[in-house]
């Protein structure tokens, strides 16, 4: 790394942490609140307006029972809030649905529920970044049609953020967090005040008609009605992802871990719950009307509003009608949404890399995963997200609607899996608890993650249904290379595992060759040969000697001369070259002594220059590099490297010094 | 590099040559002509269409004097070919211009040479394949507006042909220059005698009428006509190059080589000299017309010919002329133009690696590019000259007419700067030769290379002022970089050949560390890591210690147990690294050992997996490499890499087998 890429580092990224500082970034509640629940909480600002939206198909009535869709969503997120009460307290080490479902129904379905995660997870970077650059472009019109640049920026500065390690993200991300449930909360209350008293005035969009979709001129009738409400209701579940971020990442929380996140849970169901019904509830009360291409679906005095008409998205159509007038107030709300929204992505920035690091532990992703970066957040999980939401939104040119049919298949997948996980953990623990009450204690946590089974079972079932054409087999597709990705690398370590085991009888592994055979090779008669010959004679080998390849006869002859001159103390031998090559003469000489005496160990010194900047490497060492990656393919060979510092690569080991003691 | 890539390398390359038969690839006359000659022939396909092209600016009247500018390129021809035959003669070192300026004029001229004709090299290419494919598309209408990425296949089809090696292509080239020689021959003759019989038919653009360019209504009068007519000759001065191509190439020749160059160089100029000078008075005798852009140019009854019009090359105008009615004759002329295109190119495959091959030999280009590839072809050279090829193609669009205006200023950059070194190494073995005949046969030559200075140089002056703002400014510029590069590349090689140079007192170079400390880096026991304790064992150093690196507590404990339970010989040290890392600990410990015993050798034993795919690099060995390069900065180390393959890397190794004695 040079100086500049250094101390580029550096300011970017802050000095390294030491490991024995750990304890310091884990999170107490009020902080664990906003790192883990803004990506549920966030989803407030998108699922609601895709529940609007996908029933406004159906004309403007079918968006009257949008209230009964998010009262289906609440319904199945209290359930699933319930089941991972019980996951947390159950396996507090935070491997999550993953460690759940990998103990109790074996490394198959881990290695599914870690897939669909990894997925997902990446998903949700894209959608909820997909929304705030939304959010920001209704607020800023110079943004509109360059969402998707927009929204690549922000994941870049979101995975900067996060190299700078969880402590520092969770304070910086606490307070605009806390001001969004505020302004939620007070549009909720503000709007149910007005309502009651009969104060409550129209949307601005009260007025437009929507027109229905080809086939849905009677509205939602018949089979075709029925499965839109389906779909309708398999978009507001996006509101359920987030609930396995926090069960995944119990570690970081402060102690005592499973309470602290149980707690945590119970208040972020609490409050999405709130969020979502009374959005919905507004929305109808004010006739919000919210479609998926309003220049052509939106009809004002029967005619199309057109390419101009600039769409709001509920949460500030609500906002711009309770507080009518009140533009700071009308503000604020957008600007937090926004802000939450680019926020929420960070929860799959904190679980992400932890589940990659798992999984790397665990031999299924490469081991530089497992490893820490300079700084306590693991780097490659977190570079390695990025770079997959920002080709998804760059694929789907940011656009939520569809990339929220790819998203939530793999959060089910966990749910389901992870549930049936927890069933099996209760049934196992029922056979051999005897006490009375611990059992009776069990049996009502079984009953709850088996409703929390069925329901999350259903609405997989549901979501593949509605969504699988319209891009969820992306999803699945993507999770399915993931698994055989994954499984082929486990296969690799095990297999190389096996092979480099000890046998039963390692004494024979500890057999030392009988005599060493070393050759230094020569170009040229320089400083850095006679260090290689030094060395080489320091070790004092069997046999020495130095050997060149016969390139060109009349650089040999010269070498020769040299050679006497000097009175070298070592035998020079000169390898013939037909085909003007370096490696394969020298390889094959290795082999014929090899082949001569096979107990012999061969050590070949290779002068070497240490060059300071990229490009002296074009002009040095390629032959050496070329032949010592070859000798490494011959059995009994070491190689060893005797390096020669160039002037050049002074200032750049330099660095290094401040590591010093 | 894999076994796919290994055989399809074989196929598209044949099998590897000896060096001792290198002699077998020389030329002999009737194979080097149409291997160096054919540059400079096939320039007549769109040298005389430049000359008509530019003075067809003035309108109609203007191209009647057309046969005079190629009359005085003729006499440049002449003049050249005469200077360079003293050349070849003085000269047969195969240096060429490079070496005549370097020799009597200085090292920065000869690098001027270099630079100049490494850029024009390039461009020969550019230009000669991309009229080329005006020629397959004026025949193929499907080829119309795809003609630059024809010439792009064109120019790899040829790389691939010239990395099989130099004496393939010269016989599989021979026959379409001497079909092309033939043709163009009968097109001259038969045009002459039916001109002399008054059968000679006018051509198909005689009733044609040329719109003049703005300030040229008047014809070719004042100072704008001076210089346009200057322009035509600049432009047509391209059937000069190539001349350069044949000195530089006389090692290629058989022997008498030097003799053997000046036959071929005679032969060239006449036939040149015969092609231009036919084609131009038979243009002027069909009233041939031929403008840059004939869709707005060219009008019929006063009106333009617009897009759909095609105008075919001079060469094919000709033909349809001469021998109207035949169309096999019509059509052999056609293809056998194009071809003699496409093989000019050739020619700079010849010549571009032989001098990057000299340059790289003197220091000037990374030494790698004096290293000979598997072929006897320099493949380097060969890769880089396509490159560069490629992309001018690409930038210019495969246009002859913008092409045309970069190229010429290197040729007769080094044409003028090789004639003054000839003259003054005339001047220099005059002072010495006491002989009368030899002073007299001296001075013949040296009047001969002092008229080639003036004329030529005279030339690229003409060539700079009328092409410089047209685009041989980018030509000029390349050279400045190359030289720049060239220079700054030399100047490094020797700084560091300086420092590494021995002293006055070598035998200090000598002195022997006094003990040896190895340290074997172990990070699990397998058996890589048992082979390397027991290598490190056998060179039986003074100190030898297992290191690791604790980076998880867990799995030191277990490393523990396991070394004493196999009651191994070695002692284990634990290194800490508060920051989760394996180099900076290693390094550290390294560096406090020399700054104990700084006349201690440190080797440092390093177990490595070799892998048989690229994507096991990615699963394995990731720390390996980062501590080995780390540990190369540290003076006083050697780092000896202990190989274990892996099961995957056997057949890796394989392909080695079949260079086995």
């Amino acid at each position: 790394m040079s100086d500049v890429v250094h101390a580029a580092k550096r300011l970017l990224l802050g000095r390294p942490v030491r490991s024995d500082r750990l304890g310091h970034t884990l999170l107490p509640k009020r902080i664990a609140l906003p790192v883990f629940a803004s990506d549920a909480l966030s989803s407030v600002a998108y699922a609601p307006d895709e529940i609007l939206l996908t029933l406004a198909i159906a004309g403007l009535g079918a968006t009257v029972i949008s209230p009964w869709v998010g009262l289906a969503v609440v319904v199945v997120l209290v359930v699933v809030v319930a089941s991972y009460r019980q996951n947390v307290h159950a396996y507090p080490s935070g491997g999550g649905d993953y460690e759940v479902a990998t103990v109790n129904l074996g490394p198959k379905a881990g290695l599914s529920v870690a897939s669909a995660l990894l997925v997902d997870y990446v998903l949700t970077v894209a959608v909820s970044i997909s929304s705030g650059a939304q959010y920001a472009s209704s607020a800023i019109p110079a943004l509109r049609g360059h969402e998707a640049e927009f929204a690549i920026g922000l994941v870049l500065i979101l995975a900067l953020a996060n190299l700078r390690g969880v402590k520092e993200s969770g304070t910086a991300f606490a307070i605009p967090t806390y001001l969004f449930m505020f302004a939620l909360g007070s549009l909720a209350v503000v709007g149910a005040i007005r309502a009651l008293t009969g104060t409550l005035p129209m949307a601005e969009t009260a007025a437009l008609e929507v027109l229905p979709e080809a086939g849905f001129e009677q509205g939602l009738v018949g089979l075709a009605g029925a499965f839109l409400v389906l779909r309708a209701f398999a978009s507001g579940s996006a509101a359920l992802t987030g609930v396995e971020a926090i069960s995944n990442g119990v570690p970081a929380f402060r102690k005592p871990k499973s309470k602290n996140a149980a707690t945590t849970l119970l208040l972020l169901g609490t409050l999405s719950t709130t969020f979502i019904m009374s959005i919905l509830l507004l929305a109808r009360a004010t006739h919000v009307h919210y479609v998926e291409f309003p220049a052509s679906q939106l009809l004002r005095d029967g005619v199309p509003v057109g390419e101009d008409y600039v769409q709001n998205p509920v949460i500030v159509q609500l906002a711009r009608t309770v507080f009518a007038g009140i533009t700071p107030v009308i503000v604020l709300i957008a600007v937090v949404t926004g802000v939450i929204l680019v926020l929420a992505a960070n929860t799959a920035f904190n679980g992400f890399p932890v589940l990659g690091s798992i999984l790397a532990r665990d031999g299924y992703l490469p081991r530089q995963l497992h490893t820490r970066g300079d700084r306590l957040a693991y780097s490659n999980g977190i570079v390695a997200l990025a770079g997959g939401a920002i080709v998804l939104i760059w694929a789907f040119d940011a656009q939520v609607t569809r990339l929220i049919q790819l998203y939530i298949v793999g959060v089910f997948v966990s749910f389901t899996l992870s549930q049936l996980g927890m069933v099996k953990h209760w049934n196992l623990l029922l056979r051999t608890e005897p006490d009375g009450r611990g059992r009776d204690r069990m049996k009502r946590a079984r009953i709850v993650n088996a409703v929390g089974l069925g329901l999350t079972g259903t609405v997989l079932i549901v979501v593949l249904i509605t969504k699988f054409t319209r891009g969820a087999w992306i999803a699945v597709l993507a999770m399915g290379v993931v698994f055989l990705v994954m499984r082929g690398i486990r296969a690799h370590y095990d297999a190389v595992r096996d092979e480099l085991a000890l046998g039963p009888e390692p004494a024979t592994a500890r057999a030392l060759p009988s005599r060493v055979h070393a050759i230094v090779l020569i170009s040229r008669l320089h400083k850095p040969a006679m260090r290689a010959i030094a060395y080489a004679r320091a070790s004092r080998p069997s046999v020495l000697e130095a050997v060149t390849v016969s390139v060109d006869p009349e650089d040999v002859v010269e070498l020769r001369k040299q050679w006497e001159a000097l009175d070298m103390p070592v035998a020079l031998k000169v390898l013939d070259s037909p085909f003007r090559e370096i490696t394969r003469p020298v390889v094959g000489y290795v082999k014929s002594i090899r082949r001569e005496s096979p107990r012999d160990l061969v050590v070949v010194y290779v002068p070497e220059y240490v060059v300071g900047h990229w490009w002296e490497h074009l002009l040095h060492n390629q032959s050496a590099l070329r032949l010592k990656s070859r000798l490494l393919f011959t059995p009994g060979v070491v190689v060893a490297s005797v390096p020669w510092q160039l002037e050049s690569s002074i200032a750049r080991s330099n660095p290094q010094a401040w590591s010093a003691p």
